[in-house]
């Protein structure tokens, strides 16, 4: 209700301490980020809108006059269509497929570098406000678990050693931990993989069974309710394996026994992120990068088990779909994973225990009198089960609206409004349903700092990637510089697509019904680069296919190396320190070492005025007042370097 | 003659000061450092050597029996010629263009990596030995020249201004001088490019001239005097320009007036670095990446002025006349640049200043008779000019060491043995030829870090353009891959060349003598990929040309981003402070506290019972009383940041 307003940081940092009220700020400065952002995607989605008419291509397809009759989708039931039929998703995918998006890929690189460089300023700043700028790690105490199997080992060899040389894990004691932790890890991601592919069997045996059955009419319709299910599936098993993965992580890491809590806990972290971001973008990068590019040739089909052919891409190129599973898995994701579980589950287990308490509370009446304590009452509320998960949402999130943002402008948006609701859901669930955490001194955000870094450089690739290769962008620009004749898109639906002749169908591939269309097909179209059947070597990869090819690499290494530099540069530009703080630091340091020297210089002026007068204590103070003297001889500079060195 | 010792850091830096010891640890470090790296690279070399012999693509240029015949070189004077005439450049060729080039220029990546690192850490331990861990740069003073034109600047606006708030220069006073840089550098940098070119038309006019008048025999001899002259050319104008370059970058950072010398000194290294750089390199990059690209095709050449034949790299390919080019600059660079300048110039003005001496004291014998003051002696010393002269020297180097690895894996052993003299002679000039500098503390090396990171950057993705673009190594596997049918190299020549109808030559391009050869020729053959005459369209680019070009830049991608990440995973697992180091720092400051304390305690203890006695006194130490208190009362951790924030 209060989205509007600004957090009280300073506030959450008293009640729940510096790593709490870190998280928070941080939330809020993403959240404060994301607006630029959405608003920049809003008009790019709404350039797309207005531009779909005037797009050549999509027009193209959808002309009925230039009648395409494309080869069929799959063996025997299929027959052949009109390219104007899937005239729907072409001009669907020009929102999402538009020069603006190769425009905003960069912004959104840019911002991501700017976003890390507004980050570490505000730390900055907080740092200061809450006097943490001379705080520095205390060396932790190693971990119960760590002292145990400590003792154990040392039990396990059979002599006394003394206190003084500690016992310590060596890499033999923990090989078979990591070891398995290898495995372990190996295994989850191939499971992962499994199941990915398991989907992609689901949804072309499903889309034959369709065929099979449907009417040609409604055969048009049969590619999105696969999809659409085959995402949901996805989802949902995404949103599983999240938990699951949450707990494995969780247990790898304690059979590796790591020393202190620190390490414990980023080493955690990493586990979890490593399984959770594969296991939320399998399934993206396959439709992103895989689907619809292995698929052979009419006559010459790439089957899998000998019996399912591999699905092809949407008439419209593949963004489609890609934004379709974005655009799905992001807000399914958010909405159930999030929000629901994230209040749904404590308040039920609170309802659980209310009612337990409840039960029990009618047997003993006489306590049922007294009223209870404060902390008593807080006691039924859920323990705090760590900052991680939180981050982790967020970092995910962050991953959606970074690493595809090409193809799909919308994701800021949609991360904006689940975030505005998030921060204040964060904040109740935190006051009112958990325990009150311990209150825990950090100087930063830790690990999650680097693996933001690490998303971002990410994301730049992957844009590169989706841009030149899932896209038709590259392939627009080719054909409009090197074999449009009178430089502009008429013909370029014509260019992309090969001929077939239908005589080299292989024997039992053949559409039973040829004539489904109304008219005798000789020559059918498909989505490629291939020689005519007419030429000396036919159905062969064409010199087209090697020339686009070779642009979309050149594209990628130049948008690559550029937008690597611009944030760099942007990286340069921004100082870390805000310079307002950086004085401010700097003069207090004067300040205290002047304060300091003074109730020094008193001090020791009291003791030798009294030395005299008492000459054992004299003594006393003598020993110690050469270091006193040199604290004092020194000029400025010199004794401020001795403080600091304190 | 102590080469082999090692250098006496900390002496080094007792006199000194810690500046110029860093310098020389920096020195240090990157000579040990380029040890490993000029083993392998000489390995490298042998095993180019060793597998000379082996190689089937030189071997068949070598052949005399496929007598391929090329299509003349220049217009009407150059015949026809035999490809097996230029077998010697062709073996030649192979010693910098084998597979291990490549591996090596992965190599030399992850050193530069490893280097940066290794720096990082020995920095450390030094700033821990000469206690600059707490040393923090203090707020610098601004330069009287600054100073001056603030001064003019609130003069000239007439109103006398309180002390209290300072005049500063803003953007709009700057914009001037900014103006002249921007012009100035863009200006220089355009005259580098100028005179490379200027070489250029040099090359190819005296290279048509010699070839007018030689005979057929020295034909061969023409290319290797031209490129020799052209090189040493080029080296003339790099060692003149830089002399140049630095008065102008000096100059024009003048007139930006910085605020601080530490500034000052950045903006002027940026600038001088950023002019040396292009100077020195600019004619390597054209070699590199420009050199015979642009030839065109026989029958239809590419033409400067109309009159000049673009040049063509030899048919062994442009690795190995970018070796060339890379050795004579470097060597000569560092031969006559960096140690005989660097010694003998101050010498001779040494020499100089003595005789001047000589002469005036000829005049005055009286002040003859007395002994002189050590620091009179040294008053006729140079003065100190910086270290900036001997970082650059280092840098530039280190650019030909990472940069352009791939095709000349000896450059790192010519570093180290320009190293080992240089140490030794910069230690010479610095106790033996300069007055002694004034001592100055430093924490690191400044912007030279930086600027040895981008380096390193740079020379990743040069390596990979090299790798995949001057030498063979992508064309190779892609016929290994794609067109052998036997699955060796045999026929990679003749895969390479495509074939001329002699008929087609356009008026007056035609050989004059086309019998040279003995025989009459209708055939000739080129490097390049390009349909044959009795394609349709003929002499069009072929699908080779893309397929090889995608792999080209395919290969580039690949290199870079594996790389890249590779050198990110080296920075990752080495920690930039040493353990021992952190551990001791902590210990330190613990201690240092617990010392503290007691003092502290004492004589708060003997106030305390003295207070008593003396009332009025007791007064003036009450007041601080409560701070001790609280410092006591604290436990560690507590008192421990208090003391760091004082």
């Amino acid at each position: 209700s209060v989205f509007y307003k600004y957090q009280p940081i300073d506030l959450v940092r008293k009640y729940f301490g510096e790593k709490i009220g870190l998280y928070f700020a941080w939330l809020g400065v993403y959240t404060q980020m994301l607006i630029p952002a959405s608003i920049v995607g809003v008009i790019v989605f709404l350039y797309g809108c207005a531009t779909v008419d005037e797009n050549i291509p999509s027009m193209e397809m959808c002309d009925e006059r230039n009648n395409i009759t494309m080869c069929p989708l799959c063996d025997n039931t299929c027959s052949y269509w009109k390219m104007s039929s899937s005239c729907a998703t072409a001009r669907a995918s020009h929102l999402f497929d538009n020069p603006a998006t190769v425009f905003f890929s960069v912004f959104m690189a840019l911002w991501a570098a700017t976003f890390m460089e507004h980050w570490k300023r505000k730390q900055m700043r907080l740092n200061y406000r809450w006097d943490l700028t001379g705080f520095e790690e205390e060396e932790a105490h190693p971990r119960a678990e760590y002292e145990a199997k400590v003792l154990e080992k040392s039990v396990r060899k059979e002599y006394i050693r003394k206190k003084t040389d500690k016992e310590k894990l060596t890499w033999k004691d923990r090989f078979p931990a990591y070891f398995t932790n290898f495995v372990g890890i190996i295994f989850m991601i191939g499971l992962t993989f499994a199941i990915v592919f398991g989907v992609i069997i689901y949804r072309i045996s499903t889309a034959a069974a369709l065929a099979l059955s449907s009417t040609p009419s409604g055969r048009s319709s049969v590619r999105v309710t696969v999809t659409a299910t085959a995402v949901i599936i996805n989802l949902v098993v995404i949103i599983i394996l999240d938990e699951v993965y949450g707990c494995i992580a969780r247990w790898l890491t304690e059979i590796e026994v790591p020393k202190t809590d620190k390490s414990f806990e980023e080493r955690l972290i990493f586990k979890a992120f490593l399984l959770k971001f594969v296991n939320a973008y399998t399934p993206i990068f396959y439709v992103a990068f895989f689907k619809g590019r292995f698929v052979g040739r009419p006559g010459d089909y790439v089957y899998i088990f000998h019996s399912f052919r591999m699905e092809e891409c949407a008439p419209g190129g593949c963004l489609m779909e890609l934004c379709i599973q974005l655009s799905i898995i992001m807000l399914g994701k958010q909405l159930i994973q999030n929000n629901l579980f994230e209040i749904g589950i404590p308040k039920m287990k609170k309802l659980i225990r209310y009612i337990k308490l409840k039960r029990q509370r009618s047997l003993d009446h006489e306590e049922h009198m007294k009223k209870k304590q404060r902390y008593e009452v807080d006691y039924n509320l859920e323990p705090f089960a760590g900052l991680t998960p939180e981050y982790m949402e967020m970092i995910i999130q962050f991953g959606f609206v970074t690493l595809f943002v090409a193809s799909f402008p919308l994701a800021p948006l949609f991360a904006l409004l689940n975030n505005i609701i998030e921060i204040r859901l964060d904040a109740k669930k935190f006051v009112t349903e958990l325990r009150r955490p311990v209150a825990v001194r950090a100087k930063d955000i830790g690990i999650w700092y680097n693996i933001l870094r690490g998303v971002g450089k990410l994301a730049v690739i992957i844009n590169a990637f989706v841009i030149s290769f899932t896209s038709d962008f590259i392939p627009r620009l080719v054909y409009l510089y090197m074999y449009s004749e009178n430089g502009t898109m008429h013909g370029f639906v014509n260019h992309t697509l090969s001929s077939f002749n239908v005589s080299d169908f292989q024997g039992g591939t053949a559409p039973n019904d040829p004539m489904e269309l109304g008219y005798e097909v000789r020559i059918c179209r498909y989505k490629d680069y291939r020689e005519p059947p007419w030429s000396e070597n036919k159905y062969e990869i064409s010199k087209d296919f090697w020339a686009v090819l070779a642009a979309r690499l050149a594209f990628v290494i130049v948008f690559q190396n550029l937008v690597m530099f611009m944030s760099d540069f942007v990286d340069w530009i921004i100082p870390d320190i805000p310079k307002d703080i950086s004085q401010q630091i700097h003069k207090e340091k004067v300040l205290m070492v002047e304060v300091f020297m003074k109730e020094e210089q008193g001090k020791l002026q009291m003791l030798e005025t009294w030395k005299v007068k008492d000459m054992k204590k004299g003594e006393n103070c003598n020993n110690h007042s050469p270091k006193l003297s040199r604290s004092q001889s020194g000029s400025m500079s010199s004794c401020h370097s001795y403080h600091i060195d304190v």
